[in-house]
């Protein structure tokens, strides 16, 4: 049976009481498990992670953005981090044996069905987009959703469904598949955003740094820090301790210091044995090697 | 139920046919699970960590000091790491919320069982000693093989079960209850043994160092290399990338490298967990933040 992850990103991190009623109704499709729920209140925006099969997810996720179109108004929203929607971007990713193309069918399925019911401009991203220009987030999220009128006038950038005009509060959505990505920020001992910018400048693979990484800079205000943001999208070519080396690296010649780190939502088992084995040279660490898995497998 | 784990340190670490002899024995007790087998060729010792039942326990070790007395002879036995029998020493610990208490009576259980059956010289250490000298193997294990005839001479060092002389192929044999230990091996890039023991006085508790760290310094023939041998008798009071940290700083002051390390047995899954935690500065990392255990717990 398919069975899928999805980790839709809202564009709220502030209110508790709007995010548990996001949380409850992502919650509710038929075998649909909410594994993770990662807000923050600078970016202004939380990830859930659910994980059931298609139809169950899909059930789920009419339910959030029902509840995400009654709650959030982007009109009023500010933070640090891009959006273009309440419900900002929705990636479906196949777990253990499933196929891609049942991430791409249910990416497909709801982008109608969205579109269709709430009147929401939707665009089908990565490994569902339909030509090589919308595959890549940042390009398809650039102008945000105060540039979306303008950004959509141009018939090029008509959506893959539903009306070609932004929606009023809910701007539009993005909607699509992708393989499993591991989303982990480095928060440094500045409240110079430069610095994170220029750093994430330096590590991120499309300006010539390390594969397999992306990397935005922040200032998150409530805590005075400056943020390094980045999605490891395929940890095997960079590890995760690989890629946190670089940023003490690049930060520290700038005369700045990583204080603390964040994992939001999951990261695979292996990735996370990974970082132990790097950090001990172990040559080797499989997970039977942990006593309560070795009890348990 | 109690639920016990089983480590007994064979003399044995060279003959892979041998090897599996002892380790198909010590499987063979109902309800026993081989959850690891680590030999060491210099060390000329093989480590298996059993878990289950007391009673198939029992029946396990029983099986295995028979054919370990078969197989071994401590008379043409060499090895860098310190021993006093075949069967070196077997620790039971308990498991889960089993109780000291019932790893305490599997010890003196096959304490007797195995001194009647084998005329083998039996000593109860760790949480089963019933003298305060007897706590410590590293006391007990004084002399070694070769000493022991001399050692036993005297009326104080009388075994707790089995005849007052050693047996002469098997030596004697250590049996005990104790808590989770992880035993941590530092590989480091020099030839020079006095290196290794050294640093392995400057990070264990005994002599000043890290709580809850025991440590020997020995040169591996085969590799070519110094090892410093660590038991980290509790995780807590000093994790292992702790224990692993101090031990690059005292080699590097000496002029020597860490070049790898080795994990023998199993480790909780809380102190891998700590060591990624630590390596990545995230303030927490639950089980559940892995992919797997999410969708499995």
């Amino acid at each position: 049976m398919d069975f899928l992850e999805c980790v839709p990103n809202l564009s709220e991190g502030r209110r508790p009481e709007v995010i548990a009623r996001l949380a409850a109704a992502a919650s509710a499709g038929p075998g649909v498990r909410l594994l993770d729920v990662s807000s923050d209140p600078d970016h202004n925006r939380t990830v859930l992670t659910l994980a059931g099969p298609p139809e169950g997810l899909h059930q789920s996720l009419l339910a959030l953005y029902e509840t995400a179109l009654a709650e959030i108004d982007l009109t009023r929203h500010d933070g640090v981090h891009p959006r273009v929607g309440a419900v900002d971007v929705t990636p479906f990713v196949p777990l253990g044996d499933t196929p891609m193309e049942a991430a791409v069918a249910a990416a497909e399925r709801l982008g109608r069905a969205v579109a269709e019911r709430f009147a929401l401009p939707v665009y089908l991203y990565e490994r569902a987009a339909r030509t090589p220009e919308r595959r890549r987030l940042a390009i398809l999220r650039r102008g945000q959703f105060e540039g979306f009128p303008a950004k959509m006038a141009d018939p090029a950038w008509a959506p893959d469904f539903g009306p070609a005009r932004v929606h009023p509060t809910a701007g539009v959505t993005v909607v699509g598949a992708r393989f499993f990505l591991i989303a982990f920020n480095a928060v440094l001992d500045t409240d110079d955003a430069e610095i994170a910018r220029a750093v994430a400048r330096r590590v991120r693979e499309s300006s010539g740094g390390l594969p397999a990484v992306r990397a935005l800079g922040f200032f998150l205000a409530r805590r005075g820090r400056a943020q390094v943001s980045m999605n490891l999208v395929d940890y095997r070519q960079t590890p995760i301790l690989t890629a946190l080396d670089r940023v003490r690296r690049e930060a520290e010649a700038l005369g700045a210091r990583v204080v603390e780190t964040e994992l939001i939502g999951l990261a695979p088992e292996e990735s996370i044995l990974g970082v132990a084995r790097d950090a001990l040279q172990l040559p080797e660490l499989l997970p039977g090697r942990m006593l309560e898995r070795g009890l348990s497998g």
